[in-house]
């Protein structure tokens, strides 16, 4: 973050009319994006774009959910259709929706909206060894790079991310554990909605995975090649293509909301990557995952919207959107105590 | 809230492409929404009209804020002017702005958006007396009432409330302990910022309003007749605009967004005067003051926005516009399982 634009950006936020701090939360968001774009006050970050990136994981073989694995493919095809609820979302806060097959288990018909990238047709199973080869988590991230960039170039000021994949929340707490050192029991929830059974069978699967693939320890300091070991061994292809989303985003100096749980793990493995790009992150919602607390503790990120959301797709990314604009907005359109001709409160 | 409604949007909730209650408080959003329309889906609440109702206070003069009384109308010349946090959020979410003066204490020159009601010139000291008369109080009652249905005959399909009044946090104080029977020291913050000296007296102040004017039991099946007492006893003219302003709302079934603790306060005055408008009101934040949580523990109401706002307006109402809307855009536009031909998980 650029020094000089987080300073600016604070000073010029104490002298609007309001009493200082009494925006809360959304002037550390507009002070956090002046220090991003360094520039105060940061560009209005508008219109956004959704980019929903779909895959599905060799580990539903493992009845870790109860939903078939064609929901992943059967949920395109409504994103692609405007039927769901990211695309209600999506409208309400005027953003474009993309979807991106990085990875589904099936061949998908072209479609207006829909990028096809397909690094594999799913991953391997992450509790019987690597979910992905070198090769393919190289692949996923320069497809989520690639997204961004189209993206921007055009026109968005502002990215969403969003994910589709039946079992991609076993992915999400694996690498939850792998980058924060969290125990597979603190990471794990319920995703969509498993019974204590299905549950108690998704923590051993997590524990297995991490231990299978020597993830066992947290890795302070991780190399690059560390971390990029161990988004290919417990991630999922969306997981990594949000990752170089992210990477994307920052590179151009763009905000990137982060939607849920899925997200928040991508963006750990971005930030092992590049720390910086952290910068350029807004936290949208903090999901009911309990995973996804840890990973925006780790990540230094304070969540926008708290409302017990549990969907997925860029639902909580989208609806943080009108927020981050208001905090910026504020920027641009409110008066100062001096130009507005408003008396300051008595020492 | 109508009983049929209710069971048919939770019903329509249950059969849309998601997991049953992904969406969390919005799903809850929705269904009461869909009661107090008597319809499901409920109307989208769009356009939305934010009224800031602006009067002064007696109690001012006994030091509870460091703010001159001036700057009611200074601010009041900066919304008019559009340079207010409450015209740059209100800008983001598409809302109209109306400011009131329900009692401001100077005559305003007229301007394109200001409504002049003004049943006095600020309320008297609530500390040594009752704050408004009787008469007084149905006049603000009225002049809420009115706007409520001037805004929804110019297309209006949501209301905002929204305050500007220096020192109207001790009258919100004041009224959340007449009306749930809390201790001042609970109900009693620092506004928009008072030091721990300026706290201390503010909270004695509110306990001596309490004393002064025979308000220090709860009253349990308060009767309407006692309700304007207490409003009119320890109540702000805005407060008491608001109150109407939500029962016009509730009289037109159009939905209402509640800000922060001036119209929480408001709202428990409105509740005891009429218990079916509550209804009609959503929750839009939870401010940063310690009475706001109390108050809408006892009005029942869950608030959307929790970002430690602190300065009114109508600010925290504007940011929940977009996510009521959602929910309810979620009940008109979302595709069911079958019409999208999504597998649902296994039993």
């Amino acid at each position: 973050a650029d020094p000089q634009a987080v300073a600016d950006a604070r000073a010029h936020q104490d002298r609007l009319t309001k009493p200082r701090g009494a925006l809360g939360v959304l002037e550390e968001v507009a002070v956090r994006l002046a220090g991003a774009a360094a520039a105060s006050p940061p560009p209005i970050p508008a219109p956004a774009a959704l980019a929903i990136f779909a895959a599905d994981h060799g580990v539903h073989a493992q009845g870790v959910t109860p939903w078939p694995q064609e929901v992943t493919q059967q949920m395109v095809a409504n994103f692609l259709a405007g039927g769901a609820v990211a695309n209600a979302f999506a409208a309400q806060v005027g953003a474009s929706v993309t979807v991106v097959d990085v990875g589904v288990a099936a061949d998908l018909p072209p479609a207006r909206g829909l990028v096809v990238d397909k690094v594999a047709y799913g991953t391997a199973d992450l509790s019987r060894g690597p979910a992905m080869t070198g090769r393919q988590v190289v692949a996923a991230l320069e497809a989520g790079i690639a997204v961004a960039g189209r993206l921007v170039g055009q026109g968005a000021r502002c990215l969403v991310t969003g994910d589709m994949g039946i079992a991609n929340t076993t992915a999400s707490a694996a690498l939850i554990c792998a980058f924060t050192g969290h125990d597979a029991a603190e990471a794990t929830g319920r995703g969509t909605g498993v019974d204590d059974e299905t549950l108690a069978r998704k923590v051993e699967i997590v524990r297995r995975a991490l231990r299978v693939n020597g993830l066992a320890d947290p890795a302070p300091g991780m190399t690059v090649a560390e971390a990029l070991r161990r988004l290919a061994a417990v991630g999922g292809l969306e997981h990594a293509a949000i990752a170089g989303f992210i990477l994307g985003a920052a590179s151009l100096r763009v905000p990137v909301i982060l939607d849920g749980v899925i997200a928040g793990s991508a963006a750990l493995a971005a930030a092992a990557l590049a720390p910086d790009a952290v910068d350029h992150c807004v936290a949208g919602h903090r999901s009911a995952e309990p995973g996804h607390a840890l990973a925006l503790a780790h990540l230094g990120l304070r969540p926008l919207v708290e409302l017990e959301l549990r969907l997925g797709e860029g639902t909580g990314g989208l609806l943080a959107h009108p927020l981050v604009c208001a905090a910026v907005r504020v920027m641009h359109e409110v008066a100062t105590f001096d130009s507005a001709g408003v008396s300051e409160k008595e020492a």
